[in-house]
């Protein structure tokens, strides 16, 4: 780990001297381990009068060993209270009952008692309907207001907690599974303060324990950092991975595939035939299409040049948008495909010396929600994950000062790791998780810059 | 002014100090003066290969004295360069003609040597199409991909500048004036890194001066900060404006009067008879309705009462709604009216201690997306104001080391002013500014806080 001051911090001497000088003392943050069976390791608390939180109870058993209900009597469930429970792992509330301005004070009855028993690295879910459903201005404008309060509580719950809220719409209740074992286990580890929204989907995971078994995976720039990470993460769950990356990187690649159990393609995909090639190369297909690779070339506009402008809007943003088209035309993309572009939070945001990238990565969520409505047809979703400050050899090289401050000013008090994004991107390969597209999942830690 | 640095920072010996010590010198943002004539007092600059820019020429002589264009013959105005030209107090860079990655860097072509001229306190204005208008991918991603290019800009601009873009739709061509008077002006002086989306509107501004002559406008809250800026600024506008606010406050709203020549309503506006109140007030019905009454009543969620969640939720949520409500159940609410809601940045970001507030805020956000549909049917708009942090009796009550943050974490390294707020309000109350509606415009100097 290249965070120092984590580990130390992390550390049984440095616990006691951090604390001592009353530093902030960010928490090594729990992740997932192959292997593990339940996704909520502790208690789940499930309290809101809404549907969805009904939905749930079917599968909830599997989530974890111990659910209880904030009420007495609510769900057949055990009661919870901060007295006599266990400390919480995961709480889900379902907001989508609140319909008046009054009634979203349950928020705070909730999580008030809720928030004096949590355990380590808690994962909350918020559950509503999207407002721009609801006819009624008060019921849109009370589900709307869920995301202030889930923004807030992000900010609020430390501990290495994390806070979402999902908007669950016609059909998305049959997806809820995947997305709770997602956003309720640590693989969600350095997601916090997000909005999601899920719909119907016509498939369905099979087998939790590899949910992307019989599909053929590739990934872009998967020779190190980031997308190497994909790669392991998409093979974890049983994906068949083609790992693509530049010639000079083949000998990577090449160890990467022995450990995987992939294919190599050794590909420069700005070169004039690489569509071409990609298509030769995926000759039964494909099912899951990672955008990953990604480079920078930083300058302020005073001193951009024409190869640092366009060498990062051709690897980042044409790229993706060629590869896509040809293996489209080509009839490669399988239905019910899942595409998933790497973005940035400089695509959101903004950042100085950075508007070749933040163009790019503006572009490239641009370019989900632009494929979205055509792809839908034939069931592949495409969305964006827009990772914060993660620690690669790329933020490594960033300087000290700067980097600090990246790392240090979300709600995680540091930096993610490229685990991270891949989770976030593996979720998005599910089979089930075509109830998400178009969208744009930060992983930053709920990080303080944005838009 | 509260902000002693800023204003020790732009003093003749404290320049001086800043500049030996290295410290970050903040520059006095020039505001907009009652009788001023043109909205640039410079040059102005255009570029880009777009309709948008041809449809500017008609009015553009009358936002400046000094016209330019990037390129000879271009528009059949004199051309600007580095060497040879003035100053440039504003850009405007018609970006809806790109329609491929490649063309991106007439982006960087444009801005590159004009930032080699900027003038004190320049404005900058991107327009383009709303990317989900195309059906072009490609070309839907390049007009999306301006917004990180936009956020960029704003954070390198320093000087004072501020960088906006605007997607211009469907006869949004026609009401482009009225946005660039206020986008171009130093009105929008605390205004950057912001996104707008124009669209048709049947009313037109009649008289530059006074924008607003004919129209009554009510404004809650009005007795001092924010609230009184607003009411100062539209009286400017030529409004007939009614003050309201609690009767405490009476006497700071008859003084206002008697300086604005408006009507006092002293009415607490969570009175249950508040709204009979309001309908019988208003018998000849009003056209632009500020919501701005707010209050804050910070805890962590943890310490948070009954009273401090539903004192604020009444206020700064309910009670905009009920009256609105009201004003239409009774056919108060002029056809072409104007209703603007006062949100926050908290309702954006979320923030730690304020999930009663986030969540009002976020949902007055809820409100302005949810009625504008059907209000538009009567050429209503409704939008939300977005403040950062600005300078209030409110923030000078916050803790001196969150008050420096706040002011010093946005592109402007300073907060902002009731007047800023209150430009932007104004703004939205001209009768052409019904083009934009349930939108959200932020006021914070493009403060790095966002979600």
């Amino acid at each position: 780990m290249s965070d120092r001051y984590l580990a130390f911090a992390n550390s049984t001497s440095g616990r006691r001297l951090v604390s001592a000088l009353g530093l902030p003392a960010p928490l090594l943050l729990e992740r997932w381990m192959a292997g593990r069976s339940r996704p909520v390791d502790g208690a789940l608390l499930i309290g809101g009068e809404g549907s969805l939180a009904s939905a749930m109870l079917p599968f909830a058993n599997k989530l974890t060993d111990a659910l209880f209900a904030a009420r007495e009597g609510q769900f057949d469930l055990p009661r919870w209270t901060a007295e006599h429970g266990p400390k919480l792992k995961a709480l889900v509330f379902d907001a989508s009952g609140l319909t008046r301005f009054e009634q979203l004070i349950e928020l705070r009855d909730f999580f008030q008692p809720a928030f004096k028993g949590l355990d380590k690295c808690p994962r909350v879910v918020i559950l509503g309907r999207a407002p721009e459903s609801l006819k009624d201005p008060i019921a849109a404008s009370v589900q709307r207001s869920l995301e202030g309060f889930s923004r807030s509580l992000g900010k609020e719950i430390r501990r290495g907690g994390n806070v979402q809220l999902i908007y669950v719409g016609k059909g998305g209740e049959t997806q809820l599974e995947g997305a709770l074992r997602f956003f309720l286990s640590p693989k969600s580890a350095y997601v916090s303060g997000q909005v999601l929204r899920l719909n119907a989907c016509s498939e369905q995971v099979k087998d939790w324990t590899r949910p992307l078994a019989g599909k053929k995976a590739l990934v872009t720039g998967a020779s190190r950092g980031i997308g190497a990470a994909i790669a392991e993460t998409l093979a974890r769950d049983g994906a068949e991975v083609v790992l693509l990356d530049v010639p000079p990187a083949k000998d990577a690649l090449d160890a990467l595939a022995a450990r995987l159990g992939g294919s190599v393609l050794a590909l420069d995909i700005c070169a004039s035939d690489a569509a071409a090639q990609l298509v030769e190369a995926l000759a039964d297909g494909i099912d899951i299409v990672v955008h990953n690779a990604g480079i920078t070339r930083d300058k302020t506009l005073a001193k951009m040049s024409d190869d640092f402008w366009n060498s990062v809007i051709n690897v980042n943003l044409n790229a993706p948008q060629v590869l896509t088209q040809a293996l489209l035309d080509a009839g490669k993309l399988h239905d019910n495909g899942r595409v998933v572009l790497i973005a940035s939070i400089s695509g959101i945001a903004g950042n100085m010396g950075q508007t070749n990238y933040a163009v790019s990565k503006a572009g490239v969520i641009g370019l989900a929600q632009a494929w979205a409505p055509a792809l839908a047809k034939r069931g592949i979703s495409i969305n964006a994950v827009a990772p914060g400050f993660i620690e690669t050899q790329m933020t490594a090289a960033i300087p000290l000062t700067i980097r600090e401050a990246g790392r240090r000013m979300n709600s995680m008090g540091q930096g993610g790791l490229p685990q991270d994004v891949a989770e976030a991107v593996a979720w998005f390969a599910q089979p089930g998780s075509g109830a998400a597209t178009a969208q744009v999942l930060r992983v930053c830690g709920q990080s303080l810059l944005g838009a």
